[in-house]
């Protein structure tokens, strides 16, 4: 086992700042050099360095869209192959896969006002909430990667108040994140209520003490850079089982309903039209196949 | 449709103070004017008032347990009957099925360092994490719920800054709540390992670009007032549909790991010590069977 460690490090806070990236490879907060990712195939990202290599990538402080790497000439920096989901980039997926929490550090080269005038600083940590490819300007392949900020004074895993309140603030941080989230709406629940609580999918209907349940899944994904809309056209209600499937591009929907993927077809009722172009931006960002035959 | 508001009331921000449960019910927040819940079976639960009523709540600030009502001699106010999952009782596990927010009201009668000296403040909204059955001292079954504040500034549904600064921070925020949320640890990691990725209820292996996904369920869950272990003999590894099922008590495994509620038995390797203590205590709680029958 390597002894990469996932969430903070002892001794730099967020807000922690450094000259240079020798500096933050000492502190260990990130390892590589060079490389804007850290981490492996197989353990996942703990790391990653903002320092404004993409132009496309986006930074609202709490929401950070990142650009995975390879595919680039080493002279010209210009896109000149498509990105592969191995080495960082499958690293970075494997973080969302596990859960893991990845540490961001922006660097004064990365084009934002959250950027640091010089040097670098540690921003704390941030889930992996998406990934999906995307083809760049140049018409390769790229893949790209949703990072949401972790709001850290939520639920401590020992809720019991001590006396030290360090003791109270740290607990166990370094090994607790948010894994999977979803959000309900009204119009999920207007469509839960269309299908009766059924998977479009498989037609399961989990039961519950309280009643049936299913989740809704946005075709198209809400907030940046997707700007989905939260609206019953963008819906489809699948049990957990597909929903997981749904959102990691296992298996997407053809425009006359037929699964990608998988076999079978989405089960419609009448009135619930659903938004072919939603359909489109699912097969092409988040179905597997399609971009790793490039 | 009733014209029940899940959310926020324009006008009355968190911190709000009422003088009186007719106040608190003429602004909105809480209707009735003497029941601590208010919603219905079918709608779920809108709001709370905390004003002491059971001996056994626990507030933590951010975290709250709650007990569900009826059962109790009116005059003595004594246990005497079970808890029944009917009324409001089922309107608050209802909010936890559907997502749904919760306003929590603290009184000056709730004894807890958290209430008003009078009067009554509304602390903001609250989602139903969990909810469970426990035999009270009485020897009668009562439901209690935990509750958990909603961190708000996290992911507004439109990100983009607009130059109103109360249009961006006030998006939506009466639709949008957390339904699910599974934690992850270097436990829960190992379990998954252990199993590679298999559900021990129905051996099913999702599959991702990444890899697979599955998930590790506590049994006796984390937090206050179970304070189950993060620990491996205190985990199982559950595909989304089966931790669902799970976590709702639809299923339980009885000391022998065969399954009740469903068929079938549990599949455990040797190497996987599950302690026995805590499957009674998933029984205990969480089986659905169990509680109604008293």
């Amino acid at each position: 086992m390597s002894n990469r460690i996932f969430g903070h490090i002892s001794d730099y806070p967020e807000g922690s700042w450094f000259e240079s990236r020798v500096a933050l490879s000492q502190a260990g907060l990130h390892r590589p050099r060079i490389a804007g990712i850290s981490g492996t195939e197989s353990e996942g990202a703990d790391s990653i360095v903002l320092s404004g290599g993409y132009e496309d990538d986006e930074d609202l402080g709490d929401e950070i869209v990142y650009t995975g790497h390879g595919g680039r000439d080493q002279d010209t920096g210009k896109q000149v192959a498509s990105q592969k989901l191995t080495r960082g980039n499958l690293a970075l997926a494997k973080s969302k896969l596990q859960g893991l929490p990845v540490r961001v550090i922006r660097g004064s080269t990365h084009k934002s006002d959250n950027s640091p005038p010089v040097g670098y600083r540690y921003d704390g940590l941030y889930r992996v909430e998406d990934y999906w490819q995307e083809r760049g300007r140049a018409g390769y392949y790229i893949w790209r990667y949703r990072l949401v900020k972790i709001i850290e004074n939520q639920t401590p895993s020992s809720p019991i108040a001590t006396d030290n309140p360090a003791t109270y603030l740290k607990p166990n941080r370094q090994e607790i994140t948010v894994l999977r989230i979803v959000r309900d709406t009204k119009q999920a629940r207007q469509i839960k209520v269309l299908y009766d609580y059924h998977c479009q999918v498989c037609g399961i209907r989990l039961q519950s003490n309280a009643g049936p349940y299913v989740e809704a899944a946005h075709i198209r994904p809400l907030g940046i850079p997707h700007n989905g809309s939260d609206s019953i056209n963008n819906l489809i209600c699948l049990c957990p089982n597909h929903h997981v499937l749904f959102d990691y591009g296992t298996f997407s929907i053809a425009d006359d309903l037929s699964l990608l993927g998988i076999k079978g077809a989405l089960t419609r009722v009448e009135n619930h039209e659903i938004n072919i172009d939603n359909l489109r931006y699912h097969r092409e960002h988040y179905f597997s196949i399609q971009g790793e035959a490039n």
